[in-house]
């Protein structure tokens, strides 16, 4: 049977949406303003790539859906606290986020900060309170603490504050960037392959597929802030280089960039040679985060 | 045998700084400047109620004390976290917690968003990492997210922003009062709990004492903040009447704040009727909560 990757791609952000409604707390809920806020963050569109990775990875094996689409919402939520907390002023200071006012433009400074701190939370209690087995949901908490923290998404972070006016080198760019972007790609594949349960040999294979995965996500962020427009992008463009940040682009130039994430899409699709067509969706998904117009 | 609080005291705060220390990341790992920001803010000092409240609670049952340790440390990541962010410009705006410069004075804001961010997820990663029986770690995360998160201290902080010069009446004073401070001061004491085993009955009671506990709590934080000096309190006094924040004082009167500290002193220990000299770390820090000068 070919595979339809148009209508899979619909039916896994649909199932995405649906898990996060399910996982946020009604606007009804008091304080409702905070809820609504919530919800605001995390229901604004966006591609769902990392739920998509969720789905695609729990395809390898017999995955309970449960597990996944608590998964699912659990690491999107982690991606939409750190957008807001990326948006604010004192972070990367943004107006516009998906072709939408961010979250401390729409309500204020202090609710964004909140919204952050809540989505946070949200996740971890999404995966504890989920149906399925307790050693199972521990260790997907687990790689969610440890690829968001201090030594992944948080400390990525941390490194990029640093780097503002500074010339990095290609292997701290690198660093940068696997932490800030790389983990929590990463660790949306390895949920899924937990929730497969999958053997230590086949988690190592997914692991260097969403390495190369997200290192080449970053690539083509840097080469669409340098290349599309604001409105194709849903965000202020040209930031990097307005902030003097460097980036692949600023670093090696838009030639170098380019190729570099083919090369990486390249090394990703490798890494899936010892899956069948089970893996279809996973390949899919590494054809798409570097063709992708924003 | 007599029980002696006070070497009680000194040896559980000691307890808790160690847990403390064995969680933080060393501020030798990348990123440096975070992690040392990180131990900034949870080494601080402060009086380590939240510790001392799960180390208490563990005393009514058989507790493993390395799950206790790992609750301890947990909870103060999760205390520290709110306090940090709360410092922010955009939240209460304070230069000063505990005698010292808070965390965006002494490092920087972004720093600061990130510090606290980078806290909260340790704080579940701790409970992820320990040892113990999974059913217990799972637990523990399901409560500290519940008591932290949009509907525990995060909602309780939302609800204090939107009445700065409001007209509070009692009943949301309190409402606002039991999920800002009173939740993680709860959910202190049922950690101590959960790793003790105890039955519902006796989590009950532990929830009453706590309920009455947390209220007792900022009940006696709004009196010091209106009859304390800056110095004493280790913060900067008198905000909340500068704030034109409604507190227990502002809308009660100073009379009736220090009555009802009492009054909830007496049903947090009519609380622990039903248990023996076990109880009695328990019963020694109602006092000291309701006694303390800062």
């Amino acid at each position: 049977m070919t595979f339809h990757f148009e209508s899979w791609l619909q039916q896994g952000s649909g199932r995405a949406e649906n898990a996060l409604e399910g996982a946020l707390d009604s606007a009804q809920v008091v304080p409702q303003r905070l809820h609504e806020a919530m919800r605001y963050a995390a229901q604004g569109g966006g591609k769902r790539i990392r739920p998509l990775l969720v789905f695609a990875a729990g395809e390898l094996g017999n995955s309970d859906p449960a597990m996944l689409n608590a998964a699912a919402a659990a690491i999107e939520m982690i991606h939409a606290y750190s957008l807001v907390h990326d948006d604010l002023p004192c972070m990367d200071d943004d107006d516009l986020r998906r072709g939408r006012p961010t979250v401390h433009k729409a309500f204020d400074e202090a609710t964004a900060l909140l919204v952050g701190d809540a989505l946070q939370t949200k996740a971890f209690a999404v995966l504890a309170e989920a149906q399925g087995p307790a050693e199972m949901r521990l260790q997907m908490i687990g790689e969610l603490a440890g690829a968001s923290g201090s030594r992944g998404m948080a400390g990525g972070q941390a490194i990029d504050l640093e780097s503002v006016g500074r010339k990095l080198d290609l292997t701290v760019l690198k660093q940068m960037h696997a932490m800030k972007t790389g983990a929590l790609l990463t660790c949306a594949v390895r949920l899924g392959g937990i929730a497969a349960q999958l053997d230590s040999a086949k988690m190592t294979h997914l692991t260097q597929y969403s390495t190369a995965l997200g290192l080449a996500f970053q690539v083509v962020d840097d080469v669409l802030d340098a290349t599309a427009d604001s409105q194709t992008l849903g965000k202020t463009a040209g930031k990097d280089a307005a902030d003097d940040k460097p980036t692949y682009v600023t670093l090696m130039g838009l030639d170098y960039a380019q190729k570099q994430a083919k090369e990486l899409q390249a090394e990703a699709l490798a890494s899936l040679a010892c899956f069948g067509p089970e893996a279809d969706a996973l390949r899919a998904l590494a054809k798409l985060v570097v063709e992708r117009k924003n």
